[in-house]
């Protein structure tokens, strides 16, 4: 049996890409389950919903939350060392099962920088493309095994996300093409496909019953700046004024995480989908030096930088700070 | 531009991934060269000869060994510091060019254990498959990359050196399905295959003008078991006789070349391609020990392993060191 999941804090394409690989597999008489290493978030959730709605039959055994839940502090209450295990977008052991290694690493689906040790040959896909089920379609097309339309839809459904429906900065010519194929996969029109990405972004957008903490570890990434260990909270959302008028709430709760987790810093990173505009909130001195700079940018006097049409983490932000350390000597924040 | 190339001491495999991952760039409009990172081995120069002499006019242009030199100790000479790269066949910084972290890792292909850090997202491709050319081919398909009947002659040739002509335990079923592809390309017969492959293990076991040093340098690699640091001198031949009746000589040479490399052990492992017999020759009591265990063998008077089927390093030798270091507690040799 091969064990399969997504990174912890789950978004829709850590659902949909480690859903996929299982199937491939199994496909080709290969046993595989896949998990979650988490609850699904907003836009997941409602992916969900619409998945379970839409195609009730193909998910009738499944559970409720698509996969069944993994737990990356303790994976060994359902795995035992050894096992064999497939990583879907991550590779790295910081957004994986605690001790990894232990376990026997076959697959590993990924479109992010690499950091990765394995013992044996395992088959690895990695490639800079904007969503991890992009190189799944591949996967699929090159052993020719169909698509049923509701995992095209669940495949579709992450593109759209990880790819702000293709508008994103990390959106390639492969992405927009692995669209059109499964857009004729489930029958699906352009139209449709933008008013579902609406209601996606929409979904993810409604976060007042959310409190602050549970706001910024929806989509949290860490990451080591040259010894600078940083948090960043990524916070997608049409309605950017929602987000920004909880401010003071979110500056409070980044303190308070920040010494739960030994960061150095935590850069709360907001991406308005609408108006492509970045937005960093400015609540500590120190780490507002280094945004200022790092992104030539000034924060207002109600304590907000404005980034503007910075709404990619991965192309963006992480670029951003790596560049800002590699050329700051003898900086010491 | 991309500079492609191979593993130090380069095989067929390395010689033809890297040309085959060049063309297939090229052919997107992506630029690329290839380059070896010394001199071709036996089997890898009458595979080129063939080349030459069969498909002249698709090589009219090319260098007598088919790809420039690439200094790996001096990679400078011809790179400069951040140029973008492409590994195949490796992946490991210990077989690749001085320095390897200091250059832009844009694609890596490979069928290899990984070991492997990217600063940006790399074009990754790693299977557990019996040649790179066997990846290469798939990712023609993908692209819809027509191969040139030369390359693909070329490929064939990596696949057959790889998997002892399909028979190695690393063969796999993919590699068998893109032999029957190739062939079609090439519009060669299996039996002209069959003797195309005798023909290239024939050059490959005339050694007799090579002196010691060069036939344990033709094909090696080193490892690290447990922090212990291992040569292996792997000898593929259809005359193990021949490189048997120079056990004197080549034990002498590996007690040299293990203090040059600063190494604990060094292996001499031939392989009869025609019999599918291992050997080792027994040139030192703590290594013997080791290799006894390891393998359940015993040296014969004259002071020679006999490994049956033992003719995969990578499937065979390598697993067995390794499992021996990981269950020998407080081994200090």
């Amino acid at each position: 049996m091969h064990h399969i999941f997504g990174h912890t804090s789950p978004d829709t394409d850590a659902f949909a890409s480690a859903f996929a690989l299982a199937y491939w597999l199994n496909a080709q008489h290969i046993n595989a389950i896949a998990y979650r290493l988490g609850e699904p978030n907003l836009e997941t959730a409602f992916v969900i919903r619409h998945l379970f709605a839409h195609f009730t039959k193909d998910f009738a055994d499944t559970p409720s939350q698509l996969l069944p839940y993994l737990d990356p502090n303790n994976p060994l209450a359902t795995l035992q060392h050894g096992d064999k295990i497939g990583l879907t977008d991550h590779n790295e052991s910081s957004q994986s099962i605690a001790n990894v290694g232990d376990f026997d690493i076959c697959f590993v689906i990924d479109h992010h920088k690499i950091n990765l040790a394995t013992p044996h040959t395992a088959y690895v896909r990695i490639s800079p493309v904007g969503c991890t089920c992009t190189i799944l379609y591949e996967m699929f097309a090159q052993k020719a095994i169909a698509i049923p339309p509701s995992l095209a839809m669940l495949m579709l459904s992450a593109i759209i996300s990880d790819t702000l429906n293709l508008t994103s900065p990390t959106t390639t010519n492969d992405d927009r093409q692995v669209v059109e194929n499964l857009l004729k996969i489930i029958g699906l029109s352009h139209d449709d496909k933008d008013k579902f990405a609406h209601a996606m972004f929409m979904a993810k957008s409604d976060i007042s019953h959310l409190d602050a903490r549970q706001i910024l570890l929806m989509d949290y990434k860490e990451y080591d700046f040259c010894g600078h260990k940083w948090g960043i909270a990524g916070i997608e959302t049409l309605n950017s004024e929602q987000v920004l008028a909880r401010r003071d709430e979110l500056s409070v709760m980044a303190n308070t995480l920040k010494s739960d987790k030994n960061l150095d810093h935590l850069m709360i990173a907001i991406a308005d989908i609408g108006t492509k505009t970045g937005y960093a909130l400015a609540y500590d001195d120190a780490q507002n030096t280094i945004i200022a700079q790092a992104f030539n940018a000034k924060a207002s006097d109600d304590g907000v930088f404005t980034l503007s049409g910075v709404v990619s983490r991965k192309r963006q932000i992480v670029p951003a700070l790596e560049n800002y350390y590699r050329h700051t000597p003898n900086n010491t924040t």
